[in-house]
């Protein structure tokens, strides 16, 4: 038994198909994003402009957010110092449960390390509770929830993307005397596309299932409040479980659901992923509180986020380049293929100063390697044309194809 | 199918065997540790002294670590906006997983969201890339590490708590020519007691398995540098993987893994638990370098912390309270039954301000429930006396039995 050789193996697979991953080292500057500074290569720190952060709406340096969390590390201090049950639940993570459960209009709320983690928990806990529970997956589900469903143990069906049609065979096949729950997406992450949400609840209600709907790339960005897109299109009341993130949107860290208070108080007794971990920083909790409070009455961050992508896309269409069709703030460019993909990221960095990572195997499936900008509210028209033409230029010398 | 009534049988489950948990809600007040701030009741804020809280030596109040997280605040702000590949990675990031390497004498470490997922994810993660591979579990491992071992899928064999004769009896029994992992905890967090690390090491040389070992209750408190039980007992070069937490003696949130390259990007490369989440706050990573670095160098905060466990387990042994026989900082005192202990714990918040959780199933075993006292550098004699006294007065309320 070689043990290095194996691992060594696994590390050549990467290498060998051209998706072994090198982190860029950079450091935002507060204040003045999307600049950042580069510290790779040798020339020191290097200006750069970041157009695939997932702090969509800048809340991450928010004067607001900023405050609030500098407030709560001179009162509380750093961590919380274990776990919510055992002497790490502080008061700041009941008051952001509530003001989440009232985002989504929801009895009750549950926070998590990470929205990972919230997934993870909630949906292999769930499925548990439910003996015999069959659980009904968006082919394109966040590997964490592919990552719960696994861990429940239960029978999975995967229906095709967004297909309604198919998620209905696959319910209509299904004994009816078993617990059933339906997992998805509103907006994929990857392709900018939105779920048929109200058709979903309606098969759900007809078929007497449970629903759960992860909103990590919509909360803070969609509806009135930033509810997300169940917010926007009055649909939470149909959801049996919301699930979101406090890392995107709202700037921070952390993740939680919101759902009747029966099912988040069975989560909250049965879910190790919740209980067997020290809890959220009292101080992400003091800025998430900040955050969301904020964008639940302000728009102008929506606004100033759906006008950038709508610009940056109609930009780049005129390009000619291979924008993907995206229905919301997100803006893939197709590429094919993780060599290419990865070369245009290097060359922009390199050369141009902007920063956008390849999205390469397993993030989306092989073939569809593609660039995913995320414009926000501060990216400004002059940034937009100028990496237009950059990536027309690059287009050009890597003999790409542009539309005509 | 009625949803709700399996939800609220689930619940009622835990009310009738009395573990049903209810959270207290508490703010600890910085610079003055361990009093903090009670809401719960009707009183307002009502002031108490904390006694279970795993900020074992009151980092997450040390001034270094407020500066050094206030600076990172304002120099990148609150969020990574990212994860690892996409956009959040971020110089903190690096230079603290060069520390935590050095700190252990491993050639790479890499940071996780929580000590839950480091375990979960490198545990699972480790035993598909290495087929057929065959897990030699501690009885007493943490949930975080039988989730890791569970979502693996590989075969898991429970050798009896620190028991080198049954770990060797299962490793004989196992074909030689399948990958084996053991995994450990060097000090286990509700007994207090530590595994023979060495012993432990030399049935994994001689049976050719690869090593993993949860530092999580030793980090920062054991050994010259803070480096753990394999840092004091010189044993870390002997273990293939050292897993730790940055919420506990480092008082900030976090986790990671210490291990040779190899191992390291192996992990960084396939863990879904790694890849697909938003990384540490720059906030949390800036406070924990600090953490870090000081109690490399210092050893201030350990030596008070192991006076101040020596000085309360003499005062409740000398009072007749049955302490249990615990080798470390941590101060177990046996109740044997779940109401009892809730009972105290109650006692003790509402007349004596003393906030100290009971530990019930399934943390601990049934019918071992007990308190779990956390004395450390800031907790003065004069506190250790009163709560002694306090202790005293209810076991003779509660007619609970004393040592002669
Ligand atoms: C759809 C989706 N769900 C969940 C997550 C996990 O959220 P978090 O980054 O808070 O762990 C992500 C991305 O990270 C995601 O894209
Ligand atoms: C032994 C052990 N390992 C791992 C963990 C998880 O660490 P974290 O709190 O950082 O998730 C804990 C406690 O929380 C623990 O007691």
């Amino acid at each position: 038994m070689n043990y290095d050789q194996i691992f060594d193996a696994a590390i050549d697979r990467l290498h060998s198909e051209g998706r072994y991953r090198v982190f860029i080292d950079i450091l935002r500057n507060k204040g003045a994003y999307p600049n950042a500074r580069c510290f790779a290569g040798h020339n020191g720190p290097k200006p750069i402009t970041v157009w695939c952060s997932n702090d969509y709406l800048a809340m991450g340096q928010h004067p607001k957010v900023i405050a609030a969390m500098e407030e709560a590390l001179h009162d509380v201090g750093a961590g919380s110092g274990g776990t919510r049950n055992i002497g790490g639940n502080t008061h700041y993570h009941i008051q952001l449960e509530e003001e989440l459960a009232d985002l989504h209009g929801k009895q009750g709320a549950l926070l998590f390390t990470s929205g990972y983690v919230s997934n993870d928990a909630t949906l292999s806990t769930l499925a548990k509770i439910l003996p015999g529970c069959v659980i009904f997956s968006d082919e394109l589900n966040h590997a964490s929830m592919i990552a719960g469903i696994r861990n429940s143990g239960a029978e999975k069906k995967v229906f095709r993307h967004n297909d309604v049609e198919h998620l209905e065979e696959l319910l209509k096949e299904t004994d009816p005397n078993v617990p059933k729950l339906v997992a998805f997406e509103s907006v994929y992450s990857m392709d900018g596309d939105i779920a048929p949400i109200h058709e979903i609840c309606d098969l759900a209600e007809k078929y007497n299932a449970l629903t759960y709907i992860d909103e990590v790339h919509a909360v803070g960005m969609y509806g009135q409040r930033g509810g997300g897109i169940t917010d926007r299109d009055n649909a939470a009341h149909r959801i049996d479980i919301i699930e979101g993130t406090l890392g995107k949107a709202f700037g921070v860290m952390g993740g939680y659901i919101a759902a009747d208070k029966r099912i988040v108080d069975v989560i909250r007794s049965y879910a190790p992923g919740f209980i067997f971990t020290t809890s959220l920083s009292p101080v992400l909790v003091a800025g998430v509180l900040a955050s969301v409070r904020h964008l639940k009455a302000s728009s102008v961050e929506r606004d100033g986020q759906q006008a950038a992508a709508a610009g940056l896309k109609a930009m780049m269409r005129e390009a000619g380049l291979p924008v993907m069709n995206s229905t919301t703030h997100i803006v893939p460019l197709m590429v094919g293929d993780p060599v290419k993909a990865k070369k245009i990221s290097d060359i922009l960095l390199a050369e141009y100063g902007v920063y956008v990572q390849p999205i390469n195997f397993p993030t989306v499936p092989r073939g569809t390697e593609r660039l995913r900008f995320t414009p926000g509210p501060q990216h400004t028209e002059a940034m937009m044309r100028d990496l237009t033409s950059a990536l027309v230029e690059i287009w050009d010398r890597l003999e790409l194809k542009l539309a005509a």
